[in-house]
């Protein structure tokens, strides 16, 4: 078996710029200590290799360093060794591209970047083409947008895009943890 | 067609006592703000009719009629009318048996109660079995524990169990709010 055919990964990156606001202007929002927690706690349930929270901002990549070290190397790692093995997959980046460039270094391959969107775009990938990416030896870069979502500066450059979950009726207003539990259930089963 | 052949419905109950900490005793948790948003942003999205936030402690039960309130009623209902509609299905109950109450008063038929568990239990029903019990008629009641889960005289007394959420491996220590919202993306589809 060649390189090629060993089953690739999955990635995950949350992002907080650019992302939009309710009015759909360009922002960047805050690191939350649960979207830390939450989001590292299922990528780790699921086999996601590295969770990259993705922040321009330095004093905001400081506090997020700060709270996986307390849970990694610091007193939590003793008092809560699961929490340490699933903190210990996230990576701190200032940008999408520092994070593309971290996966290309260390599996020497560049990953298919795949954006989720609440809304239904135009270059969809359907859960069946993902899982046949990742058979075929792909990774991919799964990309979550906190506040209203992924800025559309995002969304034009990525590979392509899931569908939206459609729940039971037209009400899409899920919490971005609750979406990448679900995505990442319905892509790994 | 009788009453007998409507599809049922699905509620949920976030308990916070009886629940068990790290070493397994008994105890009850604080209510969280973030747990009545984002499991009422993912039941609502998935057509759950009541969302149950369970908890014996009249500080606690004042502090969650408060916030939903806030949403409801208050300022919040037309900053977010998203919010507020996802908010509209908490009701604030001192126990279970006052949740079973309110279904059957509203309903006029018993629920049936299923327990959610990180452990297998014995009395397991699949997803299958649910899905089956929601389309001949039955009204199904889902428990979720907060802190280490579901106290053991809870799992004793429901009609049955899911299977815990298996990933890709043995790791299995997911937040509340990504156990929700997996389940019910996998019941109801």
């Amino acid at each position: 078996m060649n390189d090629c055919q060993k089953p690739g990964h999955i990635d995950v990156a949350l992002i907080h710029y650019p992302v939009v606001n309710k009015k759909g202007d360009i922002i960047g929002s805050a690191v939350t200590n649960l979207d830390l927690h939450d989001i590292a706690r299922v990528s780790r349930t699921f086999g996601v290799k590295n969770y990259f929270v993705v922040t321009p901002y330095e004093e905001q990549q400081q506090l997020a360093s700060e709270i996986i070290a307390h849970w990694t190397t610091g007193s939590g790692r003793k008092a809560n060794p699961d929490r340490c093995e699933a903190l210990s997959l996230v990576r701190v980046c200032k940008d999408l591209d520092a994070a593309v460039e971290y996966i290309e270094d260390k599996y020497n391959k560049k990953p298919i970047v795949v954006a989720t969107c609440a809304k239904e775009q135009i270059e969809i990938l359907s859960v069946d083409q993902v899982q046949k990416l990742i058979s075929t030896g792909q990774s991919i870069l799964l990309l979550f947008g906190t506040a209203w979502g992924l800025a559309p500066e995002l969304i034009d450059i990525v590979d392509g895009t899931l569908p939206p979950i459609n729940g039971s009726g037209d009400y899409n207003h899920l919490s971005v943890r609750s979406a990448v539990s679900i995505i990442l259930d319905r892509l790994i089963d």
